[in-house]
Formats: C-alpha cells, structure tokens, sequence
C-alpha cells in the first residue's frame, strides 16, 4: 500500500500537492476512479476514490475514514542532542519514526558540537518516513531548544527520564524498570550529545524530577541510544 | 579509547598486521612504551604496552588481560534474511554487534530476492563495529545457508523464535513475553525477508518446535525488525 499525504482535506475531497499529485498520476499512472490512501498527518487514514487525475492537481473523494491508523499505545516526546554527523541523527528520526514516536525535540547541550540543524530536513523525513512506515500520524518536530530549556519546559505530569553515561553521577535505573512507572502517562527521553550531558544539565533535570536512567552495559552511540530508548518504550507495551 | 584488532597473540606477545600497524604507528603515531589495547575477537582485552613501532609491523607485550570485555549477558545468534538493498543489511549487522549479537546466519527464504551475499564485507563489518563499539568478542558470520537449513540445524536446546507477519497463520507471541522462557538459554532469532517466509518455512520451524512471535503492531522493514529483536533480547537482560 502507498500512501499520499495531503493538507487539504475538506468536506469529503482531498486535493493533493502539485508533488503528490505527479507521484499519484504520472509516476504511478492512477487514474480517476482508482483507489489510494491518504494521510493528513494527524492520525486518520483516508481511503479515497481519485475523481481528478490531473498530474498538477490530483482530488479524490474521501469514501471511508480509519481512525488513528497505524497507532501506538504510548504517548512519546524523544529530546535528543543532534550528532555531529547528521546522517546519524537523521537515521535515527527515521527509525523511530518507522517504530513508533510522537514528538521528536531536537535539544543542544552544553557539550554539543553541533548546535544548529535544518528543521526542514527532518520534517520531509518524518513525512517520508510515515508514509512509508503506514502511519496515519506524522511526529511533530520541535524547534531547537537547550536543554536545559527542555527540562524547564517539559510537563511535570510526565514520566521524564535523563539516559547519562557517568558512572559517578547518582545512581541510575534500568530505563526497563523505570519505564514500569509509565502507567500512562506521556514519556519524554532525553539524550544528551557524544560528549555527555554537563554536570550543571543532570543536576537541573535531577531538580525537575527527571529520572536518571542507564541503557545497559554496552556503549552506544547518541543515535543508537536514542533507538534503543524508543525501542524500550515501544517494547514496554506489546 | 582505540582497539587494535590482532590475531597473533602468542606467550604474551602481540604481532599486529601491516593495515593495524600502519593505522598504530603511522596514523595515530603511537612510539615504542606507549599503552595500546588489543583484542583477539574471542572476548578478552588486552592491554599492552608497544615495544616495536615499526608501521609494517608492529609488537607489543601483554601487561594485563581483562576477560569478556564488554560482554554481554546472553547469547543471540540472528538468522536474517538479507534484503534486496544490502546497505539495509549491512547497517543491522553494524547495529546488532554494537547492541550485542553472537551470531549473524544470513539465511535465504523461498521469498528471498536476495541470494548471494559477500561474507567478507560482513567480516570487516562486525570487526569494525567491536573495535568501535569497545567489545572483545567479534560476532561470528555463518555461511549463508537456506531458511530450511537454519532450521534443521538450531540446536534443540536453544529458544529458538520465528518473526513473521502474515496474521493468517498459527497465533504470536509478543517476542517481549516469549523472551521470559529463555532462563539463560542461547537464543535464536529467525527473520524473513520482505516477502515474508513462505507457509512451508513456517510450517517447518513450527514442527521443529520454533515459537512463533510477532513484534508489536507496526510496520517494520525486515532490517529494523530484525534489530528490533536484537533489542528486545539487549533489553530483557537490563
């Protein structure tokens, strides 16, 4: 099954972009009549019928709605310092994005080497990415913040967890056993860059009341890590 | 830290080969009485000090051996069907070994595009990976045998799991909750390709007593499955 996005679903029709409607007509040769599959990115899959094969200007009449296609049970904001390579953050919103994830938040420490990343990038991916993962529901990609702005700002009523590597900081979790305490509620992760958080940043997030977990005992890189703590969450509820 | 990679290890004498020597004294221009750490692949890390910093040909004597050097608590093999893309596989078999993985088995499936495969890139890979990842134990790559045969061939004793995803055939298990039977056991993972096993496959390994098991509800390409598996074993050890 392909997918097709589109921003503009009113009263029963869709009208897909000038992009979408090319994939639609030209590349994939559908005609009116023909079947597809729409997502508008908020949860619902939208199974249409093309009324318009323009390959500028596709519309499709909405004929049945699935609610929260392709959904997951959990409710998930990862807050990741970007890699210094950004293919490897970029892999890493791609996957997580394929297994399941809500919001992604890219976040710059004190100890990160890269402190700007392109927005716009990782929102074609996430798109790209739910398409081809068969997700009714695009991850929404926050601007860049510190993190110590991530810690000031994420809810209270949330189970936040800090992943650090120093051993001589205060003792951490397993993140297995501290996700046991989700019971729920939304979960934000947070990931600091390759060369760790500072002890300034884990002291504010262990203020907030952020739980200090560990990922197990091999080393992982930040995108890796990044996966493994998705992979926790998504694990931690089938 | 560095690791050397040597496979002439000898009464406390380490030889490394031209392409480490070159990369240990050329490169990072280490000198005679200098600390490098070395590894044999088959679990422990030495930690030598270098007595010749010829680059054709460097040696080093053995100060201290510390044993399973980033072991891991299980032991895996990943029976993974190689897909059409092999970057797609080649990125798991990097992946997999940074987690922690024993033994890679690609094996090919009456759906598999898929049926040849170059062993020694898969070898300089999960050589690389240890190095990068810090382990002293390198992942062994199996021949590449037919999805029958892997089956016919995983010892009996072993909990041995099959992933697949057409819902038709006999009840999954969440891999999650198949993974509480292992009590210390090997573990054997069977992955299909992207065409899914055929009912045959399916039908063998469910007459050679292989527990069925699913992966969550989403839509995983065949390389994030079988990594997805290889953390839900990392994770039911932390």
């Amino acid at each position: 099954m392909e997918l097709f996005y589109s921003s503009d679903i009113q009263g029963g029709i869709v009208r897909l972009d000038p992009e979408e409607s090319a994939h639609c007509a030209r590349v994939l040769r559908h005609r009116a009549g023909d079947g597809i599959s729409v997502i508008d990115g908020t949860g619902p899959l939208y199974r249409c019928r093309l009324t318009g094969d323009d390959p500028r200007g596709a519309v499709a009449e909405v004929m049945e709605v699935l609610p929260d296609f392709g959904a997951h049970p959990y409710r998930l904001t990862m807050a990741v310092c970007p890699t210094k390579n950004i293919d490897r953050y970029e892999w890493f919103v791609e996957k997580a994005t394929e297994i399941g994830v809500d919001a992604i938040a890219p976040v710059t420490g004190d100890h990160s080497e890269r402190k700007v990343l392109r927005a716009d990038r990782l929102e074609r991916l996430v798109l790209s990415a739910a398409k081809q993962s068969l997700k009714g529901r695009i991850p929404e990609v926050l601007p860049v913040r510190s993190v110590q702005e991530l810690i000031a700002g994420a809810p209270a009523s949330a189970l936040r967890l800090i992943a650090y590597c120093d051993e001589s900081l205060p003792e951490r979790h397993s993140i297995v056993e501290a996700l046991k305490e989700a019971r729920g509620r939304e979960i934000v992760v947070l990931i600091g860059p390759e060369g760790d958080f500072s002890p300034a940043e884990v002291a504010a997030a262990l203020q907030a009341g952020f739980v200090p977990v560990h990922l197990g005992p091999s080393r992982l890189r930040t995108e890796t890590a990044a996966l493994t703590a998705v992979q926790a969450v998504y694990l931690s509820c089938i």
